[in-house]
C-alpha cells in the first residue's frame, strides 16, 4: 500500500471512524487500532473524531490519548484527518496543535456549535483565532458543514472569506448538509480555487466526483469501505452508476436505524465481538429487536465485511 | 447580608454572570470577582458559567481556575450555582465534582447538546452517568432546559424519571423555553414534589412565583439585579404587577441587541471600563452605532446601575 507524501493533499473516501468503548465507557484504543487497520486495508482514510465517532462525547484529553495510540501503533498520520473542533477555542487549539505536530494530513473542523444564530463575522473570527494560535504552516483545515447536527452553518460567503484570508490553510470542506444544490455551489465556486470538496455521504459520491470534487467522508465507510473506495477509484468507468446504486442499497438498510449504534452493531455482528456495540450517552445501543432486524436485512442483501477479523 | 445555610436550597434571583475577557481573550478573574461582589450586594445569586457567561466558549480548565479565584476572593459558594455541563460526560464530571467540593449550592446542568434528536433514555443515562461518577450526596443538580440554544429539550417525562431515580440530587430546573405553558406544567407537576422551578427570564418572574416557583435565573440580572431581586422579595405586595412591567421595559431595551454583547456593553458603559465589552468568538461585540443606540435608550429610560464602581 502506498500513501500520498505529506505534500499531497488527502482525498478519496474517508471514514469517520466509530470509537469503541469498554464496559466502563472508556475509549478502547486497541479495538480502534484494529478497526483503523482494516479500514486502511479496504482503501479508505481515517477521519477519526467525526460526528459518527462520538467525538463530541469525548474530552480533549481522551482524544489526544487515542491519537497518540494510533500513531504509536503505526497508523500513518498522512492518512488521518481528525476532527478537532469543540465549542471553546482553547480546546480546539489544543487538539488541532497536537494533530499537526503528529503530522496528520489535515483536520476536520466544525464551527463552534453551542451559540445559535451567530454571524459569519463571529465564525470567521473563531476559525481565525484557531489558525493564528496554532500558528503552524503545516495546518490544513477541512471545514465541516453539518447544519442538521451542529445547527450552525458554514455559508458560502464565509468560505470565500476564509479562503481569501488563509489560502494555504483552508484546504477543503465536508458538506453534510444533504443538500446537493449547496454541494454543487461549493464545487463550482471553490473547487477551482483549491478548496477540496468532500461529499458528506457516499450517496453523493458519484455526483461529487463528476462535479470536480475529491471524494466523500461518510459514516457508511465504517462498514462498507471497500465498495465505496472502489467507486471513488473507478467513477469514470461505465458501471459507475450501477456501483452507486449498490452503495445506496446498503446505505438504505443502515438508515432504518439510528446510524451510530447501527454501525457499531454491524461491526459487533460481523466481527463476533459484542463489546463493539457500546455507545456513550446520550446515544443508546440498538435493542435486541433492532439488532436482529439489522442483521437479517444485511444478510438478505448478501452484505459482507470481508477481512474483518473476528 | 445573610446567606442561606448549606442545608437550605438556593432560591430567588440568580445572574448567569457575564465573563470578562482581557485583550488576549483570557478570562479576567479580577473583573469577574468585582462584578460578582456587586451582584451579591444587589441581592442576586451567581449562576456563573451560564449561557450568558459564554461558558461554552471556555475550557473546563479555565472554568475551574475561575471558580477557584472566586472562592479564594471570598465569594460564598453557597450563593453559587455554576453551569458545569459539556457535551462529553468526562468534562461534566470533572467540573461538577470540583463545584461540589468547593461547596457550591448547586450546579446548573445542560443536557449533552451536540447530538440532536436523542432519546429521553439517552439523556437519562447522561445525567445518571454524571451523578454516579461524581458520587457525592452533596450534589444538587438544577436541570437546564433551553431548547432555543441547546436544541436538545428536557421533557416532562425525563424530569419525572430523574426525580424518581435521584430525588435528593435533582433539586430544580431552569426553564428557558420561553413557553409559559411548559413552565406552568413544571410548576404543577414537579414543584410540589420538591423540584424548584426557576423561570429562565425575569419576564416570567411574577407568574412563576405566583405559581409556586422559587425565582428566576436571567441574563438581565447582570445589569438590572436590584429591581429584579426586589420583585422576588415583594411579589405579594400590591405593586408587584407595576414592578414586573418596569422590569419588562428594561428587558425590551436589551432585547433590541444581541444579548450577551449588549450586557457587556452596558457594564462597560456604566462602569466606564471599556475592557468589559470584549467577547469570545463566535460572538461579536456591539459596533459603535449599536453601542450608542443602547446607551441612549438606557439613558432615556433613566436606567441606572447603582453602586457599580468605575
Amino acid at each position: 500500500m502506498t500513501y500520498p507524501s505529506s505534500t499531497e493533499r488527502i482525498h478519496g473516501v474517508l471514514s469517520p471512524v466509530v470509537t469503541p468503548f469498554d464496559r466502563e465507557l472508556r475509549p478502547d484504543g486497541e479495538r480502534l487500532v484494529k478497526h483503523c487497520r482494516w479500514l486502511l486495508e479496504q482503501g479508505v482514510g481515517l477521519a477519526v473524531f467525526g460526528t459518527n465517532s462520538e467525538a463530541n462525547s469525548m474530552s480533549v484529553a481522551e482524544k489526544i490519548a487515542l491519537l497518540d495510540t494510533l500513531v504509536a501503533a503505526g497508523i500513518p498520520p498522512t492518512r488521518m484527518m481528525p476532527g478537532t473542533a469543540a465549542c471553546a477555542f482553547p480546546d480546539t487549539v489544543e487538539l488541532t496543535r497536537h494533530a499537526v505536530q503528529l503530522g496528520c494530513a489535515g483536520v476536520l473542523m466544525l464551527p463552534p456549535f453551542y451559540y445559535k444564530g451567530v454571524s459569519d463575522e463571529g465564525l470567521f473570527r473563531s476559525y481565525a483565532e484557531v489558525i493564528e494560535r496554532v500558528g503552524d504552516n503545516r495546518l490544513r483545515i477541512y471545514l465541516y458543514h453539518i447544519p442538521p447536527v451542529a445547527q450552525v452553518p458554514i455559508s458560502l460567503p464565509l468560505i470565500e472569506r476564509l479562503l481569501k484570508a488563509y489560502p494555504s490553510t483552508i484546504a477543503g470542506i465536508k458538506d453534510s448538509s444533504g443538500d446537493w444544490a449547496n454541494t454543487s455551489a461549493m464545487l463550482e465556486q471553490f473547487q477551482p480555487h483549491g478548496l477540496d470538496v468532500f461529499a458528506g455521504s457516499e450517496a453523493f459520491l458519484l455526483r461529487t466526483l463528476r462535479g470536480g470534487g475529491v471524494g466523500c467522508i461518510t459514516a457508511a465507510a465504517n462498514v462498507n469501505p471497500g465498495p465505496i473506495a472502489q467507486l471513488a477509484r473507478s467513477w469514470q468507468q461505465p458501471d459507475a452508476d450501477a456501483q452507486q446504486a449498490a452503495l445506496n442499497d446498503v446505505r438504505a438498510i443502515f438508515q432504518q436505524f439510528p446510524m451510530i449504534p447501527a454501525l457499531k452493531a454491524a461491526i459487533a455482528h460481523y466481527s463476533d465481538d459484542p463489546a463493539w456495540a457500546t455507545v456513550r450517552p446520550p446515544l443508546v445501543e440498538l435493542d435486541d429487536a433492532q439488532r436482529t432486524a439489522l442483521a437479517q436485512a444485511l444478510h438478505a442483501a448478501d452484505f459482507a465485511m470481508p477481512g474483518l477479523a473476528a
